[in-house]
């Protein structure tokens, strides 16, 4: 029974969007008979095989089902009990997931003011050495997201000094990658540019926002950063019983180029978007480097544009907007909200 | 790609079945356009409607991924910080959760020992009671599973008797309902007749094992007794950010009468097998009155089994198997199980 | 045996003095025969009516061992599983208690920047009420320092002010009074004027820092904004055993007005140092209204004073100094350091 | 003020008595002056060297406030986030800490059934090895109480054997040594005859039920079997700032022969009053080796015996009683008390 109308697209956010077709084709492809639940099935299998493809031989995937869950169960499996994770005031981990780490896990999280979403070396720097006395909370985590809550993109260059001020002082560096495909595509690199190779200890790999139901998967790139994972993820409530239906989500993207063609096609729209934005003159606040567009749109503008398209205030008096574009975000809606806009003037 | 055989079917659990394809229907409803992420989608609001035509007016429901999740998210709602769970010493939530309940919610299991995997209510009255010193731990939920770990299930007198003992007390009954439809389903009864109408406070209703993906529902029954559910199962990970999809598996089960005839055929076929386990002579040990049959085969003809269908020991030492049946089991899988039982003698 | 000099102080803090002769004699007086333990003993029932004597015939008293427990048992008590805590950047129990609130009940703080230690009250109007979507943090919590980290205090018009904004958006108020002692001596009023008077909901009363070993109370001004702290302090390691001793330390400062001297002593010692200072010229950098003095000290007059005192820097370059003064403190002992002082220059 | 009358004594429970009047030197000794704080201080460096003088070389002491604490401390960091500890169901830490394990460290606790307090060592052999799948909780500590709860000892010998079991099958072993004192008084052996010698891991020294106020130790003789323990501690809230008089109550006793003869006179005065009830034939249900009698008295002369001692029945139904006896009871109290008994028959 269809609830909705399948033709409207908004500018809220990437999981307005609904599902790729070749995702539903793998799940059809993998249902049927009995396999072996948790894990055991070959899906699964075959997902570990992908993901050591794209992460390198070391790399080990554990499939869970949404982002807060990915990024608790990295969290704790690299964080000791008396550990703290230092991380963006602007992070999502901080500001979105209703505290998440701390009820979960017991972590206490270090905030790092930023500009534009991404952590400061030099701010880091200072966050992972002082305070080392028995009453000071102790930084033992530092977690990026890549890209980061303001669509922007940490180059392969920036990611390894992060990750080389983190290992100098005893840290290990964690990516929330649920929009990784947007930065790899946004870059024309491999995921594991972004990572395995400048020093990255645990990524996320996301689905979910890129074209799957509900499937995000974390890969422990250094095998030696995490404790007990698959226990931890268990007791998190983030492994399926019907595994082989989560791979095979996460198998559609990444088994193939999809997941590439998805967040190129994201990025290109929030690029075409941001631009159609500019050129009327509407002041675009940060780098357009992913998905995201953040703009300074007038009042009146916005209420029209809003008779039609939902999306999002990002400051809460409304000056500055988020306009999120999707993996089936097309041409024609950037260019349906660009005319709104300009007939708005 | 297909990487599996999907004509085999084993007797090992019903999480080893795929989903019904009722709900891969479903899922390709739901999917195309933009909807509102985290539950704020028509789906999810024909949900709401649905679980209150079963389970009254009053019933509030909130999606989940899986059982774990749904256990973890409403206990912690109803339990607070301070309180403690009396749940039998078989119950899924002590012996299979990996001490989710302890570690997420920092909740205590106080255990009472079962014979058929049912509490009994003259140990509930003394659980519930004794130790109320600031030195003990302070009972304040009772855990029930409907049907429980070993296929049993409670008539709704006798939960009704669990819920008058527990409220007397002041403690608040929760039903862990992963496979409440196997109840329902083996006492010909609406779901309402073994939650709402006999004083039930809160149930889960698992849709994962009959038929599903992966989606149960945490339903509040007794408004008063749960506390910020909507934010617990946010921090613990439980919100699906695309809700439409997870909301739609549960529809195409509960929506119609798919949930009764996935939970009949399981149910039957586990009759079926039982029956003709014991007209081999082989011992059937625990009453089979949903999809789980334990029966005590010979090791020889366990060992040709397995060389056909896999399936779990229950004891140690093998004397004592488990036989799962799903929704998806034939006769005819019954039959060739029973064949080669019947050879191997 | 003695192992230290027990005429030689510090200005290292407050928690480097002993116990007041006073307090001692209450052992003293309290020991010998058996009592009820936990709590059940005539010490800690005439401590009830001591606190309520100070906070008013609501007030409920906890004793608890430390201020950290102090804090961790009432911010759980008073804040629901799900909710965060409003708190200054620069309070104790974010920056000096290792994450104590996150790893044992699960709290999230949400941190305000202040210049002075005080929370702002515009800055607490915004943070009580933004985000308020199930993704974010729910702040049910404000937890304010009295006197504060960087020794100033709160009027009871600025803490009514902070109450008002508080709970007129459904949050509570906690005053870690580690220090309130100080700040009452200060401001030359009751205790219930800082607190009961002007709408804190639950107050700690410090007695550690104060001349006693090893006692802190919470106090539980408005019976309805805590949920079953007498299990909670229990679960949080916080209640003595042998009771009668904690209450007995306490009794000696406030059951009597030596709480008062010893606060005025080391609050004026404080004032004399921070006076001396300045005679010197040298920088004190914000006002000293309780026993701490912060200090823009030259590093060469630094060096030489650290020949005879311990004192710790408040910034990690070492350009500003923490001086603490104790209850036991003299005019002698500040003269002396003045004397260094100023021969240094 | 006395407000309570300290020649009165009775048999409730150890941590009714007061503290010894060594212990009260002892503060009176390391009071006055300026310290350091929270551990840097000589009277903690000289606990140090008493520890490492009972238990080895490698033993390092952690002082704590209570036992409680001491167990949490312990436990905590000895098991990994996503570990479990096996002990017996009647142990304190199970029955008596409200849940503070499950609460604060997020500790699930594996119960065996026991008869006499001991841990059954096949019981620990089965415990200790079954339930590795992923759904299981994975036990990696034992915590075994000396002495027990049901005032029995362990020996070397079966101390060593379940050390020996828990090592092979990959655990640690944690005493609670609450009333090791008393144990060891039984045996008559050094403390270390009863742990670092046998194979313990981490044990508890405890010194509030033996004479202290407040204090017990913490003692990591294994030192690969804990992470982060100073950091936990802190995060417990069991780390006292004004630390020099923890340290100076443990010594009183521990740097002496003190402790010794306190824990002999308890389980002297148990004996004797065991074998006076005996001897009146009432039946002493658990062999009596620390300081506390079980025994099934008569409901008329308990009634009796409560005009002048306070003192726990043991069962729900008073069939049976619990008799404590303390550092500081005389033959003069419990012969008053069988003299009472005997007039009741």
């Amino acid at each position: 029974m269809r609830l909705h109308n399948p033709s409207h697209r908004d500018f809220g956010s990437d999981n307005h969007a609904g599902v790729h077709p070749a995702v539903l084709d793998a799940l059809v492809e993998a249902n049927g008979g009995h396999v072996h639940s948790y894990g055991d099935d070959p899906y699964t299998a075959r997902l570990a095989e992908v993901v050591a493809e794209h992460f390198g031989p070391s790399a080990h995937a554990y499939p869970v089902f949404c982002g807060t869950g990915a990024n608790v169960v990295a969290l704790s499996a690299m964080t000791p009990r008396w550990g703290s994770v230092v991380t963006a005031a602007t992070s999502h981990v901080h500001t979105d997931e209703a505290g998440a780490p701390e009820r979960v896990a017991g972590l206490k999280l270090l905030t790092v003011p930023t500009e534009d979403g991404k952590l400061d070396p030099d701010a880091l720097a200072q966050a992972a050495t002082v305070g080392r006395a028995v009453h000071h909370p102790q930084p033992t985590t530092v977690a990026i997201s890549q890209s980061t809550e303001l669509g922007t993109v940490y180059t392969p260059t920036e990611t390894a000094e992060l990750a080389q001020i983190a290992h100098d002082a005893g840290l290990r560096l964690y990516v929330d990658g649920a929009r990784l495909a947007n930065a790899a595509a946004h870059l024309g690199v491999p995921l594991r540019a972004l990572t395995t190779d400048v020093g990255v200890d645990v990524v996320t790999l996301g689905a979910t926002k890129n074209g799957a139901f509900a499937a995000e998967v974390v890969v422990v790139l250094n095998p030696g950063s995490t404790d007990g994972i698959e226990h931890v993820r268990k007791m998190d409530a983030q492994l399926s019983s019907k595994a082989r239906f989560a791979a095979a989500q996460v198998l559609a993207l990444y088994g193939t180029d999809l997941w590439r063609q998805c967040a190129t096609q994201a990025n290109t729209m929030a690029t075409r978007l941001a631009e159609g934005l500019a050129a009327l003159g509407v002041p675009v606040t940060t780098a357009v480097q992913a998905n995201a567009v953040f703009a300074q749109i007038p009042p009146a503008t916005t209420a029209r544009l809003r008779e039609h398209w939902m999306f999002y205030d990002w400051t809460p008096d409304g000056s500055q907007v988020r306009l999120m574009c999707a993996w089936d975000t097309t041409e024609a809606d950037v260019d349906a909200f660009l005319a709104v806009a300009r007939s708005a003037q």
